[in-house]
């Protein structure tokens, strides 16, 4: 730090995104992304694009935006897209959150809430998940916060339905719902055809997990019109071309192959139901995950001892050395041959300790 | 807006970029593009990248970074890259100022200071340009706050010399004075080999300009290590993956083919040059522009006349509706055939008018 850096961020804690080693070849199971390349009308999309990057992308990102409005059953300015999800999170705490009106999440989530309220120096209120990790919804009934909510949630994958977000909505009408749906593609509900029903839900979903586009970074929101015109007055306010043109073009690409993005998630979903089993018959506890990754402790296997082993033997999953949650490992869903690597290789740790 | 938009925006007004009309094709000289290609190696390695999206860019941008440090002479930990250099500049205004050290910068600049100034809710002060659009460097001895100065400047073009920087830098060892190179690769004096020698100096740089990749987004700043760790945690309180990988590759192959950007640079000078002889002959005015464009006004054209008449004609030009230079046009440099269609163009305006 600086002599120079600002005193109000002298409590700060940055986010620390999963690691990325580049030492080895690992079987990478630690950031959610999706073991399969993007869409091939997304890659011939994007290096086209390359050709003509002298030129500054689109700031109202007109094309992407429509096709995806149209996806979505939604209107085009009921639509914001950003550099990744994180962008139009933070915008959203920056909009929605003030000293009058603090955040308000769960104890265990998205580890980057707690960042994007302190970065902006706003006051937020932790409400502890239930025991089991599931959300008791009557402990977000007339918060007189912003409300963010990652449904299904990370890391515990666990989803609120429909019905259950629609009651936080009418029981706080005067204040932001933020949904995050980063994970909603493999097996939630999303909430995004309410957004025509409440003024005061902003859906957010990223091109990162179902859509294989994490190294392009594209995130996007939904909500009603006024609320994406103040998301839109803070792009403009801190990074009008804030989307490049290859990445825009692979997001219409994407958009344009259904088809593939939903046949992944189909896979994925498999793939987890089958590693679920699996390793409930090696002994392991799990939450019920409607996402990408399981949310796995074994009861003769301590967390960190288990991530360390794994990372070991080549393959990384992801440990959080956080209260409650300190002896689970969140295990991304991978392809079926990377799932049967880390069984076996699990299976043999269990055996050598035995 | 929406009732739910945090009042501390009330007064905010976002920056309006340059417009990109797409309903007829322009001669685009508004918002100071290369009318080059990138180069054939950066778009060959974006492609290239394209193919992996699906994994998460790397969130230290460490091959790129590498490559540019080594390019500018000064150690990987000296510099970070960033989405667009928009994002660095609002990382510098969060990190060095707040209520206590306000932001300093000229009356007539990059109009993007005063909005970051306001979406980070700073005070900052207006330090008026000379009647002839020059910095007075004793206007910034001394100022107790943390100074932004486009050098060269825009819209004006004009530079100063990396020995009155250095003056400023002198004059103000207690705050960080931050030197906003945008247009340096046209004729400026770069201040990056003074990081070394001033704690108190951040250098902002963009590959839109000489490097032909506006619309990758592709940014960075200059500083010694300590100023870069403090915007290091900024970034990773916001957006720790915010440079996607097909921007990475592109930049690292940009930054491998050197001579292609020193003779597109070499090139756009000398039209610059030979338009600016061409159009004092048409009676125009102008700055000595050290930059991709020109800033220039006609005794006998209103501004914005000329810049709607431009437009009806098929060419873009900027205008800024704002008090002191409502009577210019910033003209981007283009091809040599371009700068004849203009110079041509308004040959015609003039005859028509006579």
């Amino acid at each position: 730090m600086s002599r120079f850096f600002s005193p109000k961020y002298s409590s700060l804690k940055p986010y620390t995104p999963g690691e990325q080693p580049k030492e080895m070849q690992y079987i990478k199971l630690n950031t959610n992304e999706s073991p399969f390349p993007p869409s091939g009308k997304a890659q011939e999309a994007a290096a086209k694009a390359a050709a003509s990057l002298q030129l500054y992308s689109d700031p109202t990102c007109k094309m992407t935006t429509h096709a995806l409005a149209k996806t979505l059953d939604v209107d085009p300015d009921e639509v914001l897209l950003t550099n990744g999800s994180d962008e139009i999170l933070n915008f959203a705490f920056m909009a929605f959150c003030d000293d009058h009106t603090p955040a308000a999440f769960a104890d265990i989530t998205y580890g980057f809430y707690s960042v994007f309220a302190q970065i902006n120096n706003l006051p937020y209120k932790i409400i502890p998940l239930k025991e089991d990790f599931t959300i008791d919804t009557g402990d977000y009934f007339g918060l007189n916060s912003t409300i963010f909510i990652a449904n299904p949630n990370a890391p515990t994958g666990i989803a609120l339905s429909r019905d259950q977000i629609e009651e936080i909505l009418q029981k706080n009408p005067n204040n932001v719902v933020v949904i995050d749906e980063a994970y909603v593609d493999f097996g939630g509900e999303s909430c995004v055809p309410l957004i025509k029903k409440y003024d005061n839900l902003l859906v957010t979903q990223t091109f990162s997990k179902s859509r294989s586009m994490a190294g392009a970074r594209l995130g996007f929101g939904v909500g009603c019109k006024a609320l994406i015109a103040d998301l839109n007055a803070i792009k403009y306010s801190t990074n009008p071309y804030n989307v490049n043109s290859m990445t825009l073009a692979a997001g219409y690409g994407t958009l344009c192959d259904p088809d593939y993005t939903a046949a992944n998630c189909k896979t994925i979903i498999e793939n987890r139901e089958k590693t679920a089993a699996e390793l409930k018959k090696l002994g392991f506890e799990m939450t019920n995950s409607k996402t990408n990754f399981l949310f796995a402790k074994h009861p003769d296997l301590d967390g960190e001892a288990l991530y360390l082993e794994l990372k070991r033997r080549g393959i990384l999953v992801r440990h959080f050395n956080t209260p409650r949650i300190s002896s689970y490992n969140r295990i991304t869903v991978g392809t079926r041959e990377q799932m049967q690597t880390l069984i076996q290789t699990i299976q043999a740790i269990l055996e050598e300790q035995a």
